[in-house]
């Protein structure tokens, strides 16, 4: 009988080429999952992800599903992969979910927080772990351009090339700018992502922090359309993969929402 | 004319041979420091540190010095020295000193701290960062041991083999060990230290939080100058420099005691 599984994993993505497994002899996340998976498994398993982070991102809770003939109990499923895998990839739970269960399509929320090192000079124990940034930067306007974001819109000004979603249209639930200390962190919540929303907004919202932009102008920028106004796309280093969110009656554990 | 200038550096150590230079190819801070410098003076260099850092030992306030004749500004060693230099190491600030500065033998004591990851689970991103341990552990009793180790002892119980040191009489000024969330922080200031004290002492403060020594057994084991009888040198990974203290006089930024 095929069982499905979920686990939450976190990583540190700076020595891998992003989640999803590609043919070339990469180190991806998907691929040391797999064969860890796979292994434990005594059988060839395929995983699906709740979203996929590219070269260098982080993740705090990234939910990947699988199914199996094999039964292994969730201590044995979480101890047996993690065995296998490299320490900055992580097993943190296991879970037999139902059958109806997607880690992607049944995600209707995901949370990412974007860490921006704003100081005269960098830290070597944040280099793979922020975006440095040595101008001063006017949180205030950068947070009141924040919430033009907020709610319905087409965000093709926010998309990377490449992109392969058929809509650009998402709709961002929350977004918050906070600077503690030298650090500054933007959590985003959307019902899904573009390719490089994330690191395209925090890139446009840097320019009204230097102010190149007005908080007014993200308005326009949504409206235009027009991915060549925007800023440009920053660092992978600082972005972390929060995690996502699903309906309650598949009982996952949810992510944290106060990393720092 | 030669000046002699003092660095303020730090670094993640999870990629480095430990600080000193070695004849191998091995990668080392020292080595990497000293090539960058040379290059920015345009001469060959050589660094004296506050303190050695083992293999994978990471410091939030390493300071080292150098003479050299060639005459650059602050900001140009600075910005110059980081151009050469791997992302995870960075000099934060440099300081022409007097001649009686030395970066080892000025510093009056140093300080270090110790992380360690207590959960049923561990966590990639704090792999290369913390000493993972699952056991539930008695924090109050890791206190009141640590408190024995305050003054001055014959720390032989606590010196690695292979330690070079006349005397291995060591003044603890300062020891506080405590717990926030999941993370239990030791940190341990002393005039200095012996090889791998700190992952000695750590690795005994262990035992006793998993009572398999009581906190007074900790004096028992200073009395008895046998390294036999401590616990073991734990890892690497979750052992920060957090730096030296000098003299006011030479007005040497202090280490931030702050760091979580």
């Amino acid at each position: 009988m095929s069982l499905r599984i979920a686990l939450g994993v976190d990583y540190e993505g700076s020595n891998y080429f992003g989640f999803q497994k590609q043919k070339a002899t990469h180190q991806t996340i998907q691929g040391h999952l797999e064969s860890s998976i796979s292994k434990v498994a005594d059988q060839e398993v395929k995983t699906y992800c709740s979203g996929r982070t590219d070269a260098g991102v982080h993740a705090l809770l990234q939910v990947i599903h699988f199914d199996t003939t094999s039964s292994r109990s969730e201590f044995e499923l979480i101890r047996g992969i993690n065995s296998y895998l490299p320490g900055d990839i992580r097993v943190l739970w296991s879970k037999e979910v139902s059958e109806s269960f997607h880690a992607r399509f049944s995600a209707i929320s995901r949370c990412y927080q974007y860490k921006i090192y704003n100081d005269k000079i960098f830290s070597g124990l944040w280099t793979k772990r922020s975006l440095f940034v040595t101008q001063n930067l006017d949180i205030a306007s950068m947070q009141k351009a924040s919430q033009y974001l907020l709610g319905e819109h087409d965000f093709s000004s926010f998309r990377g090339s490449g992109c392969q979603s058929k809509t650009a249209i998402r709709e961002v639930e929350d977004i918050k700018v906070i600077k503690k200390d030298n650090i500054i962190t933007i959590d985003i919540q959307a019902n899904a992502f573009l390719l490089h929303m994330v690191r395209i907004i925090v890139g446009t919202l840097l320019m009204v922090a230097k102010r190149e932009l007005d908080p007014e102008d993200i308005r326009t920028i949504l409206n235009k359309k027009d991915r060549k106004i925007a800023g440009k796309t920053v660092s992978p280093s600082g972005l972390y993969f929060l995690g996502p969110k699903y309906p309650n009656n598949f009982d996952i554990p949810n992510f944290k929402n106060t990393f720092i």
